[in-house]
């Protein structure tokens, strides 16, 4: 049973922090840094400091704002544990960043990894399923982000397109190199005004000559992937939120990718499709496996994936 | 001096008479079918029927619904008038599709054409102008349109991306194959919760070998293209509309199609940029110019485009 420290407790914190609490190979101790004065302030007895929990820890995930991450990272070298941040902080403070499709083994037994962001995350499942079977020659994605989450109500925009950013390429391309070694993707990305998804359109260049249905197959096979239909009803990122609700899990997460089957079609050496992401949690299990590799608790990621799947729930 | 019939009202027969009004060498005649009852129910005397109106005219816009378009073709050939239709038509009903950058010539003498939708003449517009520098040799574009326009009350999404059509690729590569003969255009496209315009996010591979800064430059130099930036504070559809308000025309209208500066990249050969097209009024200079060409009035597409701007105070 392993120890797993959770430092900050907002969007993605809280749920990592439940999915941990799922596992029956690690419990969970959380901690709120940003609160602890003022617990102190009304009096409120905590467990222990920020640090205490650290100490305890094997591995700690990062959930803190972006800008706090680095800072951090000192504290958690002083004192010795393992740490994974999430997709907000660069590459570059961990040197090693973690999809458990795309690259499990990189992590393994490391003292410090990053899980990739909710959008590189959609790309790599889907992508990471596809390349085996068509042998990826580039990739040419645009990104159609969700303006705000549902309860960020100072964000923008109300009624706009907004290309962000305008340069052209987005950093979700090299997002997916770190990765998906050397893979060619180039992205596009804009925010438009909706909360519940980020949408993704994604044209495939590929070597192979592949079949449509093969595809399909592939993707209704790979876990974590959902290949949903617009004519049987989920036909949008609201439709898919509300077949989320029927799920009956925490905070009615929407844990797997979904991809439209409509909209899978190789035409010649080019496969187009659509998908979208559920950006507070298709993280979440990646996570959970990220604990694994770092803590060197199962070498074998599928094992890895399908314990976290089972654990919640996870198609 | 023609004559120029608009049959119905809405949003584009009210622009394009507008328009025609504008013009030194042309006169309008409005028709509006579906209130010919009403008119006359309310004992209002109306100047005469639409067939009167038709019979008059040396060529008459169809400006109604879709489905209607059809039906109208038979009474303007029976009243030996020429026609010009909008793009929510089906290029067949006329075997003619028209953009005065596109293919102008195609549509001189003609009896029949169509405009090509907004969506088709914005990409149009920037392809056209790239295509003599870059060589294109394929297209691949992401259309993010507008749910409704502004006066749609009961259309959606209101908080939803949504595939549309779910089925790769959508009409509007097909769409410009009618105005730019034998180019590769494939395209995705997704509705998301906005009235102002549509957006595009474009990815052309190229032939040549050309810098950023020429095509940047081909399409400053381009009527009806205006290159903005982002960082000037033009970096969404709303602070574009907004602009458009200082113009000082007509219902506020941005006839040209706005190019993202920052977006504009040449990484080896290939060519990314975004766009936006204000879906009321990108067509309305089109209509004018279609008049010109079916009526023999002027047989250099530059020289109509150049007098229908002038008139219209386009840039």
């Amino acid at each position: 049973m392993k120890t797993v420290a959770i430092n900050g407790y907002g969007t993605i914190g809280k749920r990592v922090a439940d999915a941990v609490a799922a596992q029956d190979d690690m419990k969970v101790n959380i901690g709120i840094p940003e609160r602890e004065q003022l617990f102190k302030d009304a009096g409120i007895e905590i467990a222990g400091t920020v640090e205490d929990m650290i100490q305890e820890a094997d591995v700690v995930v990062d959930c803190t704002p972006g800008s706090i991450g680095p800072q951090n990272l000192e504290m958690y070298k002083k004192a010795g544990v393992k740490a994974i941040y999430q997709g907000g902080e660069d590459h570059e403070l961990t040197g090693l960043s973690f999809n458990a499709f795309g690259n499990y083994d990189d992590s393994y037994g490391a003292d410090y990894t990053r899980v990739v962001s909710c959008n590189t995350t959609g790309l790599t499942r889907t992508l990471s399923t596809i390349d085996p079977i068509a042998d990826i020659k580039k990739v040419r994605a645009v990104m159609v982000r969700r303006g705000s989450d549902p309860s960020e109500i100072k964000k923008g925009p109300i009624n706009a397109i907004v290309p962000n950013p305008p340069k052209v390429p987005s950093h979700h391309g090299p997002d997916v190199k770190t990765v998906m070694n050397g893979i060619d993707v180039t992205t596009m990305a804009l925010l438009v005004p909706t909360t519940l998804m980020h949408q993704h359109n994604i044209m495939v260049e590929i070597n192979n000559e592949v079949e449509t249905e093969e595809i399909i197959e592939a993707l209704e096979k790979r876990s974590r992937v959902l290949v949903v239909s617009a004519e049987e009803g989920l036909g949008s990122t609201a439709e898919l939120m509300e077949y989320a609700k029927e799920l009956g899990r925490n905070r009615n997460d929407l844990y797997e990718i979904p991809v439209w089957k409509e909209s899978i079609n190789v035409v010649g050496k080019e496969l187009f499709y659509m998908q979208a992401v559920h950006q507070e949690s298709d993280v979440i299990p990646e996570n959970i496996d990220a604990i694994r590799a770092l803590l060197e608790m199962e070498s074998d990621n599928e094992k890895s994936i399908a314990k976290t799947n089972k654990a919640m729930g996870i198609f």
